[in-house]
């Protein structure tokens, strides 16, 4: 796997946007999203959706232009129509007025509908919490889980992201799907041919499988049972309720090149979380006698932040194939609207 | 175990603690709190706890008057010192304001430190849904629960309730303890001289154990592994930061009759909930062919709903010594208070 340094695949990737017609500024913010995630070791969030996203800019799926139309339904509370903007572009101006409204009144939220794919959810709640305000974020995306019991998938990924500030260098910053797994770490295991633990996914008719090539028809397990799948459905429900999405099966678009993205995005900002204590706390915890098989105690998103520090100065790891369609796009011809414009 | 009709249960129950020296209407909404789980079946956080509240009563370790103090920091953000009030009086007294707030401003929070145990989460956002809006309630505990890879209880069992209105009869309300299972289960099965599965807990030493008597002595596993942990800890620091709460094991006083409770409670209210698309999608999950070994695909709450409406017409059960003890505090002489005032 080719490593590229970090500015190199930063520079390509922001042209090879540009070349789709995305503004520069726009193509800044969506590929410095996709890169934090491949920095922290999130391919499946990183530049692998470069692609795709060309494709649904060259189907007119998306607008690369637009920032949402932002609606104030009360002093604390932001209703935005994406317009099928992309979705860091959207996210962004939607936070920059919670952020600021936060500020004002102590708590914000906005409710997206209408926007593409949000990315890593961290990737957001840690700038805001690198700010000194507290976030919870909350997405949902296509149905691929299936309900506790059920056969088939009916809920999406539905990740949430808590970020708050600790006093230390860096904000505590947590970021997880309501899924066992992503479908993209079940994709790895088919790649490479190896059978998937028996608790991940069900097959295309709802049974149990270890067949990875089965499961990516079929439907991933929720996370801790019952108690994943409540969560899951909550912020199915949730996120519906406050932005207008779509639920379950009607979901579309963050993976496809053929449909309108529908799903929705949650971020509520808390202005003045105090950090006394906490960081003691979490040195308790980072000091804590691991458990046999276990090295160490982490604390979430740690691990991934000294990958991306790393890999800062070294490079990054990107697929073969990933990186040479990035180059071969950032070379393409320039697009019509960009010869006439 | 006595089957006790629900109007009686209640009655003796708010005798018991009026003799203790609760105000009548203070007394009413925590037996209602309690009475509302054992109707549910999760007697755990029921009149079980009647006999700890009382002990603490009588230590002086609660103003059973108290509302607490209610300070806005921001249009949409109230922080609440319980000033050791019971836990849904206080709750009950921000909910008042953060409700009719967020009629106003589309959000509104209340974070609170210094009341006792909050209970039943799914108390307080059905409540809320049933109004309208939709509800995102947190509480932490006295640490019970084990960081992922940690051997020792760190954590509270930090449950989270959400509940959203959905155009049906009864709104959707999910709450669940970040925790694998609850102390209380723990407990059931050492009375009942059975093993716990594998995976629940540690003992003392922090090694896996299928004793329950060990078990008790040690930490409950976070349910989910590591994904189940980040959220347990997440909420652990998002409710600290955002209402003064102690963390860890600085956490006491929900459960022992000696210590001033310093745990932490953050609701978070947003109104206008949209309803469109909910009930269908929900009907959608309840018709869903089950997997092998279910007999249904369950809508989290449901469950305990049609056991409240049984147990409402036909009776609670109520353990035995639990029964005998609240209707012994209920026959009880008068406090000095009572006396005197």
């Amino acid at each position: 796997m080719p490593i590229v340094a970090e500015s190199e695949a930063r520079q390509t990737a922001e042209r090879a946007l540009v070349r789709a017609g995305v503004p520069a500024e726009n193509a800044r913010l969506q590929v410095d999203l996709w890169l934090d995630a491949d920095l922290r070791g999130v391919p499946s969030h990183g530049l692998l959706r470069l692609d795709r996203l060309a494709e649904r800019l060259a189907a007119g799926l998306i607008d690369p232009k637009a920032t949402g139309t932002q609606e104030w339904r009360g002093s604390s509370y932001l209703l935005v129509d994406g317009e099928n903007g992309l979705g860091p572009v959207v996210a962004n101006a939607a936070l920059d007025a919670v952020t600021a409204r936060a500020r004002e009144t102590g708590i914000a939220l906005a409710a997206i509908r209408n926007s593409q794919h949000l990315g890593m959810l961290a990737w957001y709640t840690e700038r805001i919490a690198r700010d000194g305000q507290a976030a919870i974020v909350l997405s949902t995306s296509e149905a691929l889980v299936h309900p506790w019991g059920g056969r088939h998938a009916m809920l999406g990924t539905n990740p949430i992201s808590i970020a708050v500030p600790t006093g230390e260098a860096d904000p505590f910053v947590m970021d997880t799907a309501t899924s066992r797994v992503s479908m993209g770490e079940i994709h790895d295991y088919a790649n490479r041919g190896e059978a998937i633990p028996p608790d991940w996914a069900l097959d295309a008719r709802g049974d149990p499988t270890t067949d990875p090539q089965a499961a990516k028809a079929g439907a991933i397990a929720p996370f801790g049972d019952a108690k994943g799948y409540a969560l899951g459905l909550a912020f199915e429900l949730l996120v519906s309720a406050l932005s207008g999405a779509a639920l379950g099966t009607d979901v579309h678009g963050t993976l496809d090149a053929v449909h309108p993205c529908n799903k929705g995005d949650v971020f509520i900002v808390i202005d003045g979380p105090k950090t006394a204590g906490l960081s003691a706390y979490l040195e308790l915890i980072r000091a804590a006698v691991p458990a046999s098989g276990f090295d160490r105690v982490l604390v979430p998103g740690e691990r991934g932040r000294a990958k991306r520090a790393e890999r800062m100065a070294s490079g990054v790891p990107i697929a073969d194939a990933v990186w040479q369609r990035i180059q071969h796009l950032a070379q393409g011809a320039p697009t019509a609207e960009q010869v006439t414009s």
